[in-house]
């Protein structure tokens, strides 16, 4: 499925600029998917300089993969035509099936599950967008990273499947493999689950689920995979207006909100509320150390800031302990006292003239043995001094220079205020923490909630 | 306070670049400050082209307010001075008083406010940046907007009365009168709240309190002003790092947490979370139609996206109504079945050829009884589409153009995904919303969240 020898493409158009050529058959070019594409298409001799062929059967060499792409009324017949010439696996774009809620759509959807059973054809889909996997150099929208990197992510969703891999992409984080599987006729999560749990290139793997097919088997799957690393889950449909969107969308049963708790918590999984806090939670798998606790040491550069991130930390779960009196005359020798604090969280003035206390300061609390973890927020606000721009690129370079050895983990909150220049700017630097290895948050409520659901992962684990 | 004749800024610096001439002298001459500016240094003639004097006593004419920016030490002598010259306010940017901890700290501000108060001189401050209020042309950052508008902010936060200011700006938000009031040995939330609560140019009010000076004085300001408007109160110091980090910041002492929520209630302010809450609360107040209830009628681009959509809404609090049968076949008439939903949220497919549908169906729900309020979220992926930024533009346009007539409020959510050209041109079409009257989120649960607490706000108001 993640590694076929040939990809046919059912539907693809002599539009040269239509969705399916856009979005499937062009990127296996721009990937260099390295096995043979097959456009198939009546009415074209060639589509982006591939010959194409009238129908699957016509295609003289084998053909592993599918993609089907052509309204609803002609799929039964493609399937009919994968059966005969053995393909392994049809991902099955169109939409028009269970999800319409009406009992046309969903016979329908029997019959091509049935026959592709029966035919030992196995089904993505309907009512999705497929697989982007960089390895092998299959993808779903045009653009992506062609780099493979080690998170997994699968969705009922193909927005979320490209909205997440597009959000993940922006931090830094890459993936080894995304699959979008809409209604889930014959593939499900639990086979996802059960693949990825055992796949060398995932090391984190997310999940987007709005209903499930096997409640039993799919809670054997996530608690196997979350045994071996961590699992995220965004349950679609936890509300009453959520739970009947869900029926519209991908025609699954949406199931009650406290059991997905239960399931979570009993399976090992972690539970995440929307995208973001998805890609968050994932950026602190990527590129945090390991975490030995939940007591925070926090740098800020602003008054409130400190109290604002005490108060999410705090808020969060996390805890702030107040520095003992060694470690705030430690703090001392580098902080001047006016305007300022040394307890916990460290309120510092910018670095204008010099940046190398910052280094200092950095590695007493990367050093201190009263914290776990060090958040460092440093508000992007250029104007406020003359070349401000140089002001922070040199506070963010000392603070980088002083966590590069440290045992315990370090991240990064960059909140942004103003204009699209400052946004650019703060790009950068968000950049420049994510090459040299550290995560980034806009928010300290943001980076609290991924670092205390790490914790409350870790502690799981070590009692497991 | 506002409106002063003439301004002194004492401690203005033969270094043109300084803190003090960057973000006080030289926002006075850039936002054409219309009454006189005296820079005050004893070893210097002139500053950036102002005749400077040595002392405020060698000031030949009257000065109504002081910018106070000499260390700790110098302050209650500069007080006297102003005293002597029968000065009106002075604001005190001078960190190093009861914020410190140490009895010193505190003797010394004490000793100020005795000066001050027996010689009938006000104080803003100690510890604080003052005032913004673009329609007198005082600031206390460079490049804020000249215009003035309607949203006032307090705050014992100079750098959140600098990042609101910034968020505000950047969301299409003016504002009438920024105060960063830092101890307040003098004049406080109280004096400030009484104030604004009167002031004709202000419409809505924020505030960032860590701890107040007299609960019953405070608890009769907040109410009064809330009778007469909106009044949104972050509450720095809520957990118990927090509450320590306050005491660091501004002396304050923080109160307990659920003694703030039953004040807030009881007042009839509305309590927020952070900064980000605030401006999203404020651009609902700024923008919106009147809200007549909490039922939200949903149009979304994307099946994952409307299930999401649904629960964010309803977990804020809001209704997310399913549709009648006479809706539905109404919007039927202009949604293609397939891949998409009609009973709310409306999950519709891309406007690729035509956005004429995306007017009707708009038009349907502005007009529909059986919602208060429409939210129409756009997914801020260009790249899906050849000419995407045309698309999602004429998206846009067609929404916009069909939101314009209605007596219903709407509002847009604009999530986006990659990189920075694409929150460069998400950047843009936010503009176009705003220009068109319209509030704009990133996510929905931002605007769900705004949304229920300015229901709950109406809701509050109408029964008393």
């Amino acid at each position: 499925m993640f590694d076929p020898r040939s990809i046919a493409v059912v539907g693809a158009s002599t539009n040269i600029d239509a969705m399916v050529n856009r979005n499937f058959l062009k990127p296996l070019v721009d990937h260099k998917y390295r096995g043979k594409i097959y456009p198939v298409n009546p009415r074209a001799d060639e589509i982006l300089g591939l010959e194409a062929y009238p129908s699957i059967n016509q295609i003289p060499e084998t053909v592993d993969f599918v993609v089907c792409a052509v309204p609803a009324e002609f799929v039964s017949r493609v399937v009919e035509e994968c059966v005969e010439k053995e393909v392994k696996v049809i991902h099955i774009y169109s939409a028009g099936f269970s999800e319409t809620g009406e009992p046309e759509g969903r016979e329908l959807e029997q019959r091509i599950a049935h026959i592709a059973c029966r035919g030992g054809v196995r089904i993505i889909g309907p009512n999705c967008i497929g697989i982007y996997c960089p390895s092998t150099g299959m993808s779903f929208y045009p653009n992506l990273s062609k780099e493979a990197g080690h998170m997994a992510f699968i969705s009922q969703s193909g927005g979320f499947a490209r909205g997440v891999t597009l959000m993940g992409e922006k931090k830094g984080i890459r993936f080894s493999k995304v699959v979008s599987y809409g209604n889930a006729c014959d593939l499900n999560e639990a086979d996802f689950l059960q693949y990825l749990a055992n796949d060398a290139e995932t090391k984190t793997i997310g999940a987007y689920i709005e209903g499930v097919k096997s409640g039993p088997r799919f809670v054997e799957a996530l608690s196997e995979a979350a045994k071996k690393k961590p699992v995220i889950v965004i349950k679609g449909g936890r509300t009453t207006a959520g739970t009947r969107a869900v029926a519209s969308h991908t025609g699954s049963m949406a199931g009650t909100d406290l059991l997905w708790d239960a399931i979570c918590r009993q399976a090992g999984a972690i539970r995440v509320y929307d995208p973001t806090e998805l890609i968050d939670l994932a950026e602190a798998f990527s590129y945090m150390r390991v975490l030995q606790g939940k007591r925070v040491g926090i740098i800020c550069i602003g008054g409130g800031e400190s109290v604002q991130a005490a108060d999410e930390c705090e808020a969060a779960g996390l805890v702030v302990p107040s520095f003992s009196q060694r470690v705030r005359q430690e703090l001392l020798t580098v902080i001047d006292q006016v305007g300022t604090s040394v307890r916990n969280p460290v309120d510092t003035r910018p670095a204008l003239a010099d940046s190398r206390p910052f280094v200092k300061m950095t590695t007493m609390l990367t050093t201190c043995d009263e914290i776990d973890i060090v958040i460092i927020q440093v508000p992007v606000t250029p104007g406020l001094y003359p070349q401000g721009d140089r002001v922070i690129m040199g506070e963010i370079e000392a603070f980088i220079e002083a966590s590069k050895s440290s045992s315990k983990p370090v991240t990064f909150v960059l909140p942004t205020y103003g204009s699209v220049d400052v946004a650019q700017f703060a790009f950068k630097i968000t950049e420049k923490c994510h090459n040299a290895g550290f995560p980034v948050y806009p928010l300290v409520r943001d980076a609290a909630k991924a670092i205390s659901r790490m914790a409350a992962y870790r502690q799981m684990n070590a009692v497991r």
